[in-house]
């Protein structure tokens, strides 16, 4: 049996070690082919100063920029096979920025000896599933030999990614705005921006924390407009928050209330697409960017061909452990440890996950409902049982400490529900804290 | 009989007009259906403020800009069927800005009435040829009704341009750099450096142009950065040639000759690749950009399957009357009046293409070679004849102009060899003509 996995971010890396800790207690596994089209794994956390499209003429997978740190305190995405405490030998702060995420995600990887499971610089391009055979032949551009080649396999695990293609709205008169616009896929060093006005469109993760960035790294002024509403946070006075743009014209943005005002930048903010442009329409997965997507039994299992599965595919307030969640319970289905229903079924699991979402009022109801499904599926499988519910605890604490101070809230300290060590606070304020390199943040 | 074409460009939209001239002398012609993934045609001259990914996630294929005025005659480039006095109604000046150009490349095939003979917002996503039939399938996603399909086509003709995907070479620090780093083909407005120290890489057009563009529009300096020698133009005091950049640190480039710099951003000038991310090993084209382009006979039929043909993949001296030739030619292969010979023949077609560029020594005779090559097509088909010899004369005199003052060569005219008609001087040098529409540079 042959096993192909569609990129080496978090979600693939979670599906190798699934496997390899399946083959370390002795069970046979299949074959596992990973192709990631990036020349190192990470996903988006392998930072590159390039946008647009890369060395190879593909596009650019990273969205992440300069000086970023994570958004959420890590003790609500730590494996719970692989503690941050066993990797770096000691609790670390919560908010780590990104090259010591990226030393985390990649010490348990190493330590499970998989990276010889994945063909670097392979962009798949094409994958097609043959009723006959009842296998998937996938198509892959090697771009360091420059040449295509098709392989077949019994099942396809999709885990490319959906915060990497931006979603780029047009507003009138940016054919002729006079400063540059980008969207945040594209954003890499607020130093650029030091000493200039930007206008933020959008109003969650991307647009708070860059905005938080201009501010910390010297931009002159920050606007953020919103369609539906304002973040509400107590922002610093150089910073508000207005409605919706209207339209530029030269370098004046002028906005639903009426106001207007000079800027020199815009950047959108206005999320990412699920895009699959490798796949046929008997394959790909169409969806908003919600917790319950579409057309996927247990969040994994595509509904109208189960050989087939998705994995990271929700909107994320649980992360790596989700993905790891996912990842143990796809492969006992593939291993044939889990049976999985017929079509019907599975459609109506899908039903039954939109309705329960649906009926949620707030965010605090959004991260139960993503915290539950995390407990549903690690239920089902050996993956290392964690206190969700504590997890979800440093959620609500994490947003409450938000509120209070939104540029500080990155001082603070939560406890892991994998070791129970609390965590130390971290040497300096975030606003002060200018080198993010690992070798600051991990000094005592 | 069915022919794919894939592109909206000036290439494809050559091969249309081909197509449809025929039909109007009374020939009959095959089903042609053409494939542009952009929701307009135009290819390269279709602007927008897009960078990166567009609205459909697809990569913007513009590497134009604004304030972008043909940096060749008119004179070189004029349809031999279809004048600029014809189009306008008159003669116009010689280097018009882009939004000219559009108008005047619409205006021929709006005439020939092919528009709907495209299918707009559907990138071509895999092609391949199957001996059996002896028949491509060319797989598309229509963008709009958001699905895959698959059709069959006896021949296939790819236009899809070779100036949009870049190349992006990387130097020392490039990933530290605290300014702004982009390559030409993310480059939109000049005004954008008011004010700024800005360092190119690259001694071509895109060099030559996009400085020209921020002296033009303010910049503080400009620093041009080369590998082979420098371009050697008396350019204004703002502007210094410098040897190959070595890397960078913080603000600071540092240079082959040990100098130094400040500067804020870095636009890499560094060229493009031939990228067919749709194209299979057996039908892919890999060549440098060059006259004599390799595994084309006659510059456009493939070596490897006599049923594929390339369009416009050479570099460009001749650019809209060299596609006019080549569609023409190909049309009449298709059409089967032009006869291909065996692929024995053809390779040594291309060899010996390849021997006659090499033996030209400068940009004089690699001028008359492209002439040539355009004299060479033409004669083998019914596009109307020009003094092609004429068309490399004013590519000499342009020349001479650039020596003499690089920032007003543009104001220069030349004569059409066309019409016989000489160009009017602009009424305004184009160092202060800052309105680049189409209606300013038409007013009398
Ligand atoms: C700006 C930003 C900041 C974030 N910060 C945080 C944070 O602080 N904390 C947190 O927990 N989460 C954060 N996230 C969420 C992020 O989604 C996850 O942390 C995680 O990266 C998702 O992992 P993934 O493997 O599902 O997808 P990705 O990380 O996107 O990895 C997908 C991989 O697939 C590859 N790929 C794509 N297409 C192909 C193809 N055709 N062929 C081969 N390979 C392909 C890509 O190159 C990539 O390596 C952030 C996201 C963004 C955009
Ligand atoms: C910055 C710049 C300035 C230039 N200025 C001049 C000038 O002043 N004068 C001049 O004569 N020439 C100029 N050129 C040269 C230019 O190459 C030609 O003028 C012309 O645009 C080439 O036409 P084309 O049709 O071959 O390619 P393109 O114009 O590149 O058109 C190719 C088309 O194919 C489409 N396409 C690509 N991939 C796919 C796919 N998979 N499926 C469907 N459609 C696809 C694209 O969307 C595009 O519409 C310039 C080039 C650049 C980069
Ligand atoms: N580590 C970090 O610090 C960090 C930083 C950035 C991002 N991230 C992660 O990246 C992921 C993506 O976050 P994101 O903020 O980029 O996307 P997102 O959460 O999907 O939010 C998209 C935003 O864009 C707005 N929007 C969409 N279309 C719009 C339009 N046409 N006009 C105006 N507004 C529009 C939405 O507004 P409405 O509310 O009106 O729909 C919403 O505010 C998240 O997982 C996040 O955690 C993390
Ligand atoms: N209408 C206009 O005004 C206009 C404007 C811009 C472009 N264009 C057109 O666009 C097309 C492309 O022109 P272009 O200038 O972008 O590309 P180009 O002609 O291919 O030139 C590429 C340049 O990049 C340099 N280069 C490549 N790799 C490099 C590396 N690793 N390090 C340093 N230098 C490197 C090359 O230097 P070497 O010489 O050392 O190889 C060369 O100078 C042309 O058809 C041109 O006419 C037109």
């Amino acid at each position: 049996m042959r096993v192909a996995v569609i990129g080496a971010g978090p979600s693939a890396l979670a599906q190798l070690r699934a496997f390899q800790s399946a083959a370390q207690k002795g069970e046979e596994i299949p074959e596992v082919v990973c192709f990631e089209k990036q020349s190192d794994w990470g996903g988006l956390w392998n930072y590159t100063w390039r946008t647009g499209l890369d060395e190879f003429g593909e596009p650019v997978h990273c969205s992440m920029y300069r000086y970023l740190w994570t958004n959420g305190p890590k003790e609500g995405l730590e494996f719970a096979d692989y503690s941050f405490e066993e990797h770096f030998g000691k609790q670390i702060a919560s908010y780590p920025p990104r090259a010591v995420m990226v030393d985390y995600i990649e010490g348990r990887v190493k330590k499970a000896g998989v990276r010889d499971w994945i063909r670097f610089c392979s962009p798949v391009r094409w994958v097609a599933y043959d009723e006959g055979s009842g296998l998937f032949t996938v198509t892959v551009h090697d771009l360091l030999k420059d040449t295509v080649y098709t392989e077949t396999f019994d099942h396809v695990i999709i885990a490319s990614g959906h915060f990497s293609v931006p979603n780029v709205p047009e507003y009138p008169g940016f054919g002729s705005f006079n400063g540059r616009i980008l969207h945040a896929h594209d954003f890499r060093d607020a130093r650029e921006f030091a000493g200039r006005d930007v206008l933020l469109i959008g109003t969650s993760y991307s647009a708070e924390d860059i905005g938080s960035q201009l501010w910390k790294y010297g931009a002159k002024s920050i606007t953020v407009s919103h369609r539906t509403g304002p973040m509400g946070y107590a922002w610093p006075d150089n910073w508000q928050e207005v409605p919706l743009l209207q339209g530029v014209e030269g370098n004046t943005a002028t906005f639903a209330d009426g106001s207007s005002r000079q800027v020199d930048a815009i950047i959108l903010c206005t999320g990412y697409k699920h895009h699959f442009p490798f796949l046929p329409d008997d394959l790909r997965l169409k969806t908003a960017n919600r917790l319950a997507i579409a057309d996927l039994y247990k969040g994994v299992v595509w509904v109208k061909n189960p050989k087939l599965f998705y994995l990271g595919m929700q909107d994320q307030w649980f992360t790596f452990n989700m993905f790891d969640a996912q990842a143990w319970w796809v492969r006992d289905a593939i291993l044939g440890k889990i049976a999985i229903p017929g079509e019907a079924e599975r459609a109506a699991d899908v039903v039954l996950r939109i309705a329960g979402e649906d009926a949620g009022k707030d965010s605090h109801d959004a991260i139960h409902y993503q915290g539950d499904y995390v407990k549903e599926l690690i239920a089902e499988t050996d993956y290392p049982s964690f206190d969700v519910d504590g997890a979800c605890e440093a959620f609500f604490e994490w947003k409450d400490h938000k509120v209070k101070d939104i540029m500080a809230f990155r001082n603070h300290s939560y406890r892991s529900v994998m070791t129970g060590t609390m965590a130390e606070p971290h040497h300096t304020p975030w606003k002060d804290a200018l080198d993010d390199s690992l070798e600051a943040y991990l000094r005592d």
